[in-house]
């Protein structure tokens, strides 16, 4: 492999003007990885947006084909990193080597999904209603279709190094919808994302995109992210990460003089129900899988179950069950000591709070970021009257909270805030039972499962990864999925235009035979 | 007619619990009309949105069917409150019988657009992607569509106050989603505003849609449309009318704990742009047309082209032409007495601006808010130089700026802020010569129009009315046309749910017949 420059990239060029530098750790042992990456100065990050708006004029033209070959040829560039993409991610992350594998396909997998999402080319919802010259008043023709927002920042997540990273969900989403990237590097793990930053430069020379369809710049500080949100070329920003940072940089992408849209996926707690048939057929399995989806990945999925609700069981205590199947569980490493600490912290607050009591902890041993799982229990009504209880941990642990009987298990679920996910275990008779449940948790999340769990997020067309605030800023979107790529565009409208002057999709003939509206009726005529 | 009540609409009652009335006048005559209308007390408010919350449980559930009759008899209502309906309309805002049964039909047709649109189905977007129980690990089944957001809070504006008034686009495609509305009427006309909103409650009733589904308060202070907006039951805003009115309810909506969307169309000043050779061969048709745009409805039109941009031309002054064309015209009433002195104050500050010349000023007789039609002319370099001659001034007022050359003309579309037009006069010749106009325009607004006039916004399937902010607050869509709907909702994803639980977009067997994407393929099989 070519060492590791430790530069920003802006545009072809690498760039390390900043004084500033700071070094990637390995959470397993605490050991400083080489090289020392420089945080970008506010003049390399103005330099990578001014770019950015010089590619659009000619990135936003090209055409859904050539975009699509620019994400295959990303896709070829990041396998032919092999296993030295995944050994630098390795010692960045402390993730497992089958883990990062897959998520090395899942990447893959994802921008030829939105290239051939391109290829197909009807996600511009083409609208045409024709003339009618000899209506009173003449009626005008009319054709409409979206068209990219403009330059993009990308944020990256600290614990999907790979799909929601550098060539990740969002990048690709923005990139395939015709908007030039500047992707914010997460600082824990600066070696991987150089490599596929790099590999997309390479994609972009490739196949002629103009430079600066995609930067990247370094940061340990929040300086840099905040310069991006504040550029006034800057349309729109992507972002998987905390609460606390998705929502500062809302802020302040609202407070600008022109505001922006932020997409910013803040994770959420996950409610999962328990409804009485399931429990009562299905107890020792949905505990089994259940301690495996809370701990999956050492617990830093935004879509980890953090909360259980369910109505008390005469049997055996539901709480015993699950204390039982955690306890099988190893302990694993987190991607940080900045994540652990938070953890430690959560767990600490939760494990202090009035009414509630840690029913299990595990153990562990030897030094680095190693995280124990815990199981905490509170009743419904210490639940109902403390909203702090609903706030994410971010990490392996979940909170139990027995119901005292349907209605109160109802008025909890109305009582949520909003979620990526909300599951329900059930029978056929139970959900008939509990129709309401699924009429209210429909309201609470972006996305609901019968008789699953919310860990593993199905990269497809149909997947919403999103919700209602404060999982997300913008429930109107998916962060996962095709759909993703409607967050960096906007429609626009041609009145009176000829022939020769309108967007391919929009011409009388349909050259690129996609799937259009034309005059209310649908079709690929 | 029934006598008007002067009451807030809260669900099926009347209500009048405040202690502060107001009148509406006739801005022809500054007569006071009768009855006074109580101002909605924080309780009424209250309640209304409330009732919209539980309603929202029942009405989210009905069917696309259901919904469209429910608006097609809000059309039939509207139609037969017949003659009294103009007669108050135009005491109220001094609109012209013809303009007013014009925007009748406009709104009648809308409301029909949209049911049409609802019995058709396929705008819930339903993607459909099968599990794959052999695959490793095995994939789920995943099925997402549209879904309504909530209670919407809609503004009307003082300028239509049928068709962007209480039956009007916003509470139209809110209604469509499945959001029950809360509406603030217009205190310019709240008898025009109670007539159309009960006959909204009256269609409610007779199509079985919940108490709650429809209310409507009224309010002269900005206390009524704060409460609306701060409400937590509230999920979205639509509004028309100014910057300051539409940037101040997004403010107060993105600082709520739980932030809301806020589709506020704000108006723009809508440039034109007449290039070369069409200036030489159609000079004063182009004069003509132009004059008749800027004063249509006196000039109270959001899309009202108070911008015009060429090159300047050696035969005749293309702004003697126009001004000649405007002298044509009769001066009209304008709406209320507050936009008069609005306007005036608007043409008084771009007369004493610096490098501001007043090629034009119309005359005006009797009184009453009648305006004057104007034409300003000022340098390219002094429009460049001074963004404020960008702002909208509402009314018939216009601002010609020659261009030394094309590369000036260029530079000025660039720097323009959003809008939600932009014109371009041409031939196929000039086209060639200025492709990158339309590049550039693109950028910039959400409408582009060849050889027309941005005035006359066409209710239609590929309408875009919106435009990058300060046009809107949300460039990613339109407040015309039926793609308004999808302001109002949001993707839910459904996975592994039995066919039994699913909505009937998503079963199997496809019983609406709508159009799908299954599997990544569209159909409606």
């Amino acid at each position: 492999m070519t060492k590791l420059s430790g530069k920003n990239i802006i545009g072809t060029s690498l760039s390390a003007e900043g004084s500033i530098t700071f070094n990637a750790e390995n959470p397993a042992n605490g050991q400083k990885l080489e090289p020392g990456f420089h945080e970008a100065a506010e003049k390399e990050i103005w330099l990578a947006i001014e770019k950015a708006a010089t590619a659009f004029e000619v990135f936003r033209k090209k055409s859904g084909k050539e975009r699509a070959v620019f994400l295959e040829t990303i896709a070829e560039e990041v396998t032919a990193l092999g296993d030295s993409l995944i050994t630098r991610c390795m010692e960045e992350t402390g993730l497992p080597e089958a883990r990062l594998k897959g998520e090395r396909g899942r990447t893959v997998t994802q921008l030829k999904m939105f290239a051939a999402y391109l290829r197909d080319g009807s996600w511009v919802e083409a609208r045409i209603d024709k003339a009618d010259p000899v209506r009173t008043p003449p009626k005008p023709d009319i054709r409409s279709m979206q068209k990219a927002l403009g330059p993009v920042g990308v944020f990256g997540a600290s614990n999907f190094p790979l799909a929601f990273s550098v060539a990740g969900g969002d990048t690709t989403s923005a990139l395939a919808a015709g908007c030039p990237v500047i992707f914010k590097a997460h600082p824990a793990h600066p070696g991987t994302c150089e490599m596929v930053g790099m590999a997309i430069a390479k994609a972009a020379e490739k196949t002629g995109m103009p430079e600066g369809t995609f930067s990247m710049v370094h940061g340990k500080s929040t300086a840099v992210g905040l310069a991006i949100v504040r550029h006034p070329l800057i349309r729109a920003i992507g972002f998987t990460g905390s609460y606390r940072g998705g929502k500062a940089l809302f802020d302040v992408a609202n407070s600008r003089p022109v505001p922006i849209p932020v997409y910013a996926e803040m994770g959420s707690t996950n409610p999962v129900f328990i409804l009485p048939e399931a429990m009562r057929q299905n107890k020792s399995n949905i505990a089994r899988e259940l301690a495996a989806s809370v701990t999956l990945g050492v617990g830093q999925f935004c879509t980890n179950p953090g909360l259980v609700f369910y109505e008390p069981d005469v049997e055996s205590s539901f709480a015993d069950t699950l204390s039982r199947s955690l306890e099988e569980i190893k302990p694993g490493v987190m991607l940080t000591s900045y994540i652990q600490e938070a953890y430690q912290a959560g767990v600490s607050k939760l494990a202090g709070t009035q009414g509630v009591r840690t029913l299990f902890k595990g153990t562990v041993s030897g030094s680095g970021c190693y995280a124990p799982a815990y199981l905490f229990q509170t009743s419904a009504d210490t639940f109902l009257n403390d909203h702090t209880l609903e706030e994410e941990v971010f990490g392996p642990s979940t909170l139990a909270v027995p119901a005292e009987d349907k209605q109160q298990l109802l008025r909890i679920a109305r009582q949520l805030g909003g979620h990526l996910t909300a599951t329900i275990h059930a029978t056929e008779n139970d959900l008939q039972q509990y129709a309401e449940l699924v009429d209210i948790l429909e309201q609470k999340a972006g996305r609901l499962i019968v008789n699953g769990y919310p860990t593993g997020v199905e990269v497809t067309h149909a997947m919403v990864h999103g919700g209602p605030f404060p999982a997300t800023t913008d429930s109107r979107s998916t962060s996962v999925g095709t759909d993703a790529i409607r967050r960096f565009a906007r429609p626009v409208c041609y009145q009176n235009f000829p022939q020769s002057l309108l967007p391919l999709e929009l011409r009388d003939d349909n050259p690129l035979g996609i799937l259009r509206m034309v005059n209310g009726t649908y079709g690929r005529g």
